[in-house]
């Protein structure tokens, strides 16, 4: 049985990727060293379309967060949190592990925190000194308008700071046009990289508030990146062989381009929610983003079993849901490396799997769906 | 030419633990996962000497250094800082960050700190809660008597917390013997890894304090570790790849032995100095360390081009000095997956390209003075 990776991070890393990650170890403090964070750098600011300094830290992406929460705020300032999941959770944790006052904007799951609700947040606090927000919720698959966030946040005093970590390269992003102050992503997803690695761009905006906060931290003070990114280099070791790593699959992704990049996430990702529906079945996420399909399981299915007996039967490895989701919700990536052929070949499966377990169902619906929405989305 | 690395740190990884780095990603919440984290853990205590908890965090030695530092202290608590180097420094740096009141110990880059300084330091400051040290100091190459410090903490109320960076693995440390309470270490020196997991122990003594300490930090903080830890988990989505590989090469130091792998780099280290001798050089280290030799650059030879050439002509890859040191000393590692033929062919590099660069030297001198302390080394 061939093993397929369908988890929302981390996901399949091409193969020329690992063969990168296979070479020798070099100095991370060379010239050679130097000039390929350079380029990396700069295959991130495409990514991000940012003109902004991109930073790569080695950690997960809650050390990207962290990294923007400490850099940017002093305890006890106000900030407004849009929460729509355990994402947006994860803000809140780091958040309170740094003293912020926080004024949630909170929707329940499957459900996305509306621009008019962050409007209205905005409008009653001016005195917050950022706003909060996930551009793919990965619990639950929902999407947010962070385009229309950022019309709102930028007119006032307010960083806008949005965690992008599964999002980014999945999804439509465009860091500098929709006014996004600091974006964190991290490398497992849609940037087909092993763990390991987090990116964060840091706007004017950013940096002035930043630079009137004190420091709060050391390894994660995005101030030691700037001074040491003025000379190609990182302030501690990097995990060097995956950014050498990074740059294959960001040549990767240069290649194919950025909006082909979206438009293939969209396209796969409609035709995966056009099978959910075609099965029987229901897709969880009220506004759905292009990273992940998440399906309700359905009332007398019993959903961590049926994703075991995926996993064993046929190879496939979703994710269940997290935390208090565990066995409510499936979640199938389609980020980065990830082609149609394969996501119809994890739909094909799961109906096998549904069927065998009794769930009544028309065996050949959901591929045929798939195929039909795919062919259509063109 | 074939590139040889010698700094001390990055160091070369063997052959089977790069192919593990190439094998197809995982994901990082299942059984597997989480039975090779439980098996990387079991093989750091063996090679920490200790059977307190050992973590596994996704960042550079210096996030290690920072979860030792947040976790264990309350801003404005006077520390003892034994500083004898730029790693001294970072510890300072660390501890600046977090605000803690620190009574600094200071040699001259290539002392070590005494016994006798760090012993009349903490009966000076009953009230320190801790203190800090460096097991390697790998910018002078001097090793610290950390069995003595511990002697001397472990009585009193303060937490010993050792920076085993680029020691650990490659001298001898017995955590739980040696009364160290937090010790910290990088994957990417003798343990054989490239750069990306840092690893932290805690004993119950540094566990008492942390409980009763606030929370400062959300990815660095220990507890969360502890946490998750009951269940073979990670707080956050790990380097996963590099745990596996990271198996791979404890696999080795197990074979090994870690008192064999001491053993050789001792063996090697003594050797290296006596070529250094032989060769009219001198050995910069007061109190050298098995991890590196640290060679002082003689006066009327340009250190940073000899090293330049070095690795241009033979492929040789040492270390300039850092900071201040730069062109003053050259740091030859001969840390983990490093044998003594290499660390031979080394000093034939650094005799030839001395000679050639018109230093008075008999050609031969280092190599042979090498072989022979080897010869006695066993």
């Amino acid at each position: 049985m061939k093993p397929r990776l369908f988890t929302p991070g981390p996901t399949p890393v091409p193969e020329e990727t690992l063969l990168e990650l296979a070479r020798p170890v070099t100095y991370h403090r060379s010239a050679e060293a130097k000039a390929i964070l350079a380029e990396v750098t700069e295959d991130l600011k495409y990514v991000f379309r940012t003109a902004n300094p991109v930073f790569t830290l080695t950690s997960s992406g809650t050390g990207g967060m962290e990294a923007a929460v400490s850099s940017c705020l002093a305890a006890g300032e106000k900030v407004i949190l849009l929460t729509a999941g355990r994402w947006g959770e994860r803000w809140r944790g780091v958040l309170k592990a740094h003293g912020a006052n926080i004024v949630a904007v909170e929707v329940p799951y499957g459900k996305a925190v509306t621009p008019e609700m962050a409007e209205a947040a905005v409008k009653a606090n001016p005195d917050a000194k950022a706003v909060f927000a996930t551009l793919s919720e990965t619990s639950t698959g929902v999407g947010h308008d962070v385009a229309a966030f950022g019309k709102i946040v930028a007119p006032t005093e307010a960083l806008l700071i949005v965690d992008g970590i599964s999002g980014l390269g999945a999804m439509e992003c465009r860091v500098d046009e929709w006014n996004i102050d600091v974006c964190v992503t991290g490398s497992q997803k849609a940037l087909m990289l092993p763990p390991g690695l987090a990116f964060v761009s840091v706007s004017d905006k950013a940096w002035k508030k930043m630079d009137a906060t004190p420091v709060r931290n050391f390894y994660f003070d995005l101030r030691r990146y700037r001074k040491s990114q003025l000379e190609s280099d990182t302030p501690f070791t990097p995990a060097n062989t995956l950014i050498r790593a990074q740059r294959a699959s960001l040549k990767r992704i240069r290649t194919e381009g950025i909006e082909n990049l979206w438009a293939r996430h969209e396209r796969i990702a409609k035709a995966a929610r056009a099978a959910v529906r075609a099965m029987g079945l229901q897709n969880f996420a009220e506004r759905p983003n292009s990273a992940l399909t998440v399906i309700s399981v359905p009332a007398g299915v019993d959903g961590s079993g049926t994703l075991k007996k995926l996993e064993k039967q046929y190879g496939y490895k979703l994710a269940d849901g997290q935390d208090a989701m565990k066995g409510k919700i499936w979640r199938l990536s389609h980020m980065g490396y990830t082609d149609a052929f394969e996501v119809l070949g994890a739909i094909s499966a799961l109906e096998l799997v549904l069927a065998e377990g009794g769930f009544n169902l028309q065996i050949g619906s959901g591929v045929a769906a798939f195929q039909q929405a795919y062919a259509a989305g063109k």
